[in-house]
């Protein structure tokens, strides 16, 4: 939520030399996304943002990540499209830093998604997942579950100065998740992070997905359960309404297997371990210098342990 | 350089209805100013930004600051004008601060400014000097002079960590000022921090001024003496060409006395001991959980020995 590198008008007409995008009206650093420099750039030919990739992003990733978004794009998916410069290539450098210009998505995030937006967000993601399909570059998850264990002693002898308990309770849940992670389900692209900061409304209509830095190859289901963990839980707990008009919208667009709909107690558990252990990690090894707050990770420990009390897929409003 | 406060999309919808600006399109956390929080705001009417103040700047100040900007634009100054409520209201209450929102001008800010832009920029602060002549409402300079002695005490111990000599250079300045400071010179509304970062081109022309938040009442010469530090030193010292422009295309459209002419050795050396002090407070007192980053004092070290070292106004270009 900052800008970490500063970009002049020197610097941004050197940039736009190399693009046929018109000369530069507003330059604004804006606070979007986590660990990148991002800017808003007005010309006279439209909005883009202007993202530098700061540590967390690989160069290596970007043929992925700038791909994959031309890719969603071609096929239909309201996300960010990084313009190619006039020698055709997503990405140049600037300021010793990969840098890339997107088109700017129009709509606002909701705080507070009530249970029709959760319908139109569970159609998004389906529709993510369909567009991804024939997507042909690979990226593993770096965050999935063969990193937990490491992260889980990583944040092992703090976790519960944040909260009591919370060490047994991932070890719990590892000792449940690591058997019996299901290992034949389909696979594909996912978003990996489809939290509502990252999805924008017009008129009550999904408008854009952004934010695909943790996208990679993994389990539809599980980005599914990504989005239980994120859109369903209210202050006093998890709301099955939002959990059923989430999951019916989506599986209108594409179908989950009896075998992806018996697998997500397990995977909302994964995934709710894993925001967890990330909240963990990022506050525990805090750099009071860094310009991001890290954010409360207690809330995960609540979304775990229902998780882990669930029988079935019922309990998300699939009957 | 960050956002402080969160503003929910429903938070947002509740404060737009209080205005008639039609409805939300895109909404951004910016990185634009000092300690406020800033939003970018497009609806179907066009571009806002939503400003809520932060803790350095003071409600009692609003009246001055609003009352300003909606004086200079309707005298031809291209300034932020804060939007007016239903109510008649300059501003609001949003998540228990002071809220205002206020057209975004359109323009780019420049690093490294040529001799060109140091001129249109002088000739802006006349007319902004000349606009500002009837408004009524006083502030004072929280920062003039008045207020240096007590910034020196608070930084004499850490300054020479800073750099060497700094506090032997800090008292020395100050013991030339206090007695050698102009008494009898015009006072008028000055901007008082008109940076490079503050002024917007386009096409090479001033298209926008830009955060007056420590707008008062003070010297029109000192404002002048402040771009003189601010718009006129590169990396290897004074450029007498760019103040010759800057203080000539002044001079076009506002004139200075021979008292201003002779004072301005005194005011600039004020200027750059100014800055110097704020820029060492903030940096010894730096919370490191803030989210601005201190800007560098050692700069104005530089510029203050070298007013120390000037004889007359010749030094600035002024013949």
């Amino acid at each position: 939520m900052a800008v970490y590198t500063d970009v002049s008008f020197e610097e941004l007409t050197g940039l736009l030399a190399g693009y046929d995008v018109g000369v530069p009206q507003s330059f604004k650093g804006i606070a979007e996304g986590v660990e990148n420099s991002n800017f808003y750039l007005q010309t006279a030919n439209g909005d883009y943002i202007l993202t530098l990739y700061e540590k967390r992003v690989r160069e290596v990733d970007l043929p992925f990540f700038l791909g994959l978004l031309e890719h969603l794009a071609a096929r239909g998916i309201a996300c960010p499209v990084p313009l190619r410069d006039r020698n055709g290539a997503q990405w140049t450098t600037l300021n010793r830093r990969p840098a890339a210009l997107l088109t700017f998505l129009h709509g606002l995030s909701l705080r507070r998604p009530d249970v029709v937006h959760c319908a139109e967000a569970g159609d998004a993601l389906a529709a993510l997942h369909a567009a991804g399909e024939d997507f042909p570059v690979p990226r593993a998850n770096a965050l999935g579950i063969a990193s937990w264990r490491e992260l889980a002693n990583a944040v092992s002898g703090e976790a519960d100065n944040v909260q009591p308990d919370t060490r047994s309770l991932i070890g719990e849940a590892l000792e449940f998740l690591e058997p019996n992670w299901p290992k034949a389900l389909p696979t594909g692209v996912i978003h990996a992070d489809l939290f509502p900061d990252n999805v924008l409304f017009m008129k009550g209509k999904v408008s854009g997905l952004i934010d695909f830095y943790f996208a990679c190859n993994d389990l539809p289901a599980y980005d599914l359960a990504v989005m239980l963990n994120a859109w369903c839980f209210e202050s006093d707990g998890f709301n099955v309404t939002k959990a059923r008009a989430l999951t019916q919208a989506y599986r209108r667009r594409r179908s989950l297997s009896d075998a992806e709909i018996e697998a997500l107690p397990a995977l909302a558990t994964g995934a709710a371990l894993r925001f967890l252990l990330t909240r963990l990690y990022d506050l525990i090894h805090h750099d009071p210098m860094a310009l991001v707050r890290p954010r409360d990770p207690r809330e995960f420990v609540k979304r775990l342990r229902f998780h882990r009390s669930v029988k079935d897929a019922s309990a998300y409003g699939i009957a």
